[in-house]
């Protein structure tokens, strides 16, 4: 019999992308309660830190097996762990930037990453006068040495910080060479294969996304 | 009789957040099929572009009226424009930038916003040795002046770009100085009353929900 604790099997398929993307906030949520020392949590409470109804934060928890106790609330610890070896937050993931303009050098600047697990190890450059130079202490290379770093580095994540009009033809070129987590600066709704996720980071269209309600 | 065209008016509190979120991914694809000369689009090609259902994508803009021709889909310059107007995107908006160390730095230096409406017309820091000095030519000022500059500048938006210990405490200053709409760049889930709109700019969450796929 399998007990309460026991990780079951997660199928990725069956599990909405959107509960996917909540994961996160979950876990970030439960570790500052971690933090403030609380031990157990109801989905009342991370529903009250996160603006989100209990029912949905119960649903989206239910995908990935039974960690409440009946009445009890969750165990803030354990299940904060349990969501980090689901999401794969307990591996060390390196990335590549690819457009070292002022965009990608504030990218490969940004602190916070690195204490997250994720590295980046590599960048990459279409202008030939910027190969070369050292910006993060790294070497920027040629895009002709994206295939074979990515293989030697096992760089599994492609940051884009090309300017929009050639975002497409460098996110191909990832997929290309076996990328399969493309985070996307560019302001485009870019075209991938399936199997292929793709993240745009957009303060613009988080930006557009209030004004109707300002408009008034 | 109301023509097909007109514009109805809008229930803000009736239509889901989640709708408002898609609309400047409408807005944005809409004005490429443009650029590229396409003159009608069904919602199959708006959703094959965006990798969502024509389905979603009726019912998304049914909220505000009636826009395409049955049989024959949608007017692209016409329902970009619009979409923009519902949004407010026809409308300049200025915005205060708090916290000026690196991030905020290149947040001021970012050439995304400006061509899209959005101004940053302040700085502040909570830090006296920043006030007075220059930042995207300018004057870093002291938090005590955001009540009067928020009000003097007619500054609707306020960009959060301080660590994230003190993030929470920002974020209360300004929904007290009146601030309805705040981009978040601290990697926290603030607190706000129901009337305030957050949008958090978090790279390591888009990351972390990638992953997921990544592990197996």
């Amino acid at each position: 019999m399998r007990s309460d604790n026991s990780p079951e099997p997660i199928d990725a398929e069956i599990v909405p992308e959107v509960v996917v993307q909540r994961l996160p906030l979950y876990v970030r949520a439960l570790s500052q309660f971690a933090s403030a020392g609380v031990e157990v949590i109801s989905s009342e409470q991370l529903g009250a830190h996160l603006q989100m109804t209990p029912a949905q934060i119960r649903k989206d928890l239910s995908y990935f097996g039974r960690f409440g106790k009946q009445g009890r609330g969750y165990d803030v610890d354990n299940l904060a762990e349990r969501l980090r070896s689901i999401l794969g937050l307990d591996s060390q993931w390196n990335a590549a930037v690819i457009g070292i303009g002022r965009l990608g050098r504030a990218v490969v600047a940004y602190p916070g990453f690195e204490p997250e697990g994720f590295r980046i190890v590599a960048t990459f450059d279409a202008d030939e006068r910027l190969v070369g130079h050292e910006v993060g202490s790294m070497r920027v290379q040629s895009l002709n040495e994206l295939a074979s770093t990515v293989h030697e580095r096992n760089i599994k994540i492609g940051i884009v910080t090309v300017p929009a009009s050639h975002a497409q033809e460098v996110i191909n070129l990832l997929v290309r060479v076996g990328i399969k987590a493309i985070l996307n600066y560019a302001p485009i709704a870019p075209v991938v294969p399936p199997d292929v996720r793709v993240r745009g980071v957009d303060p613009v269209l988080s930006l557009q996304s209030m004004t109707f309600y300002l408009k008034t």
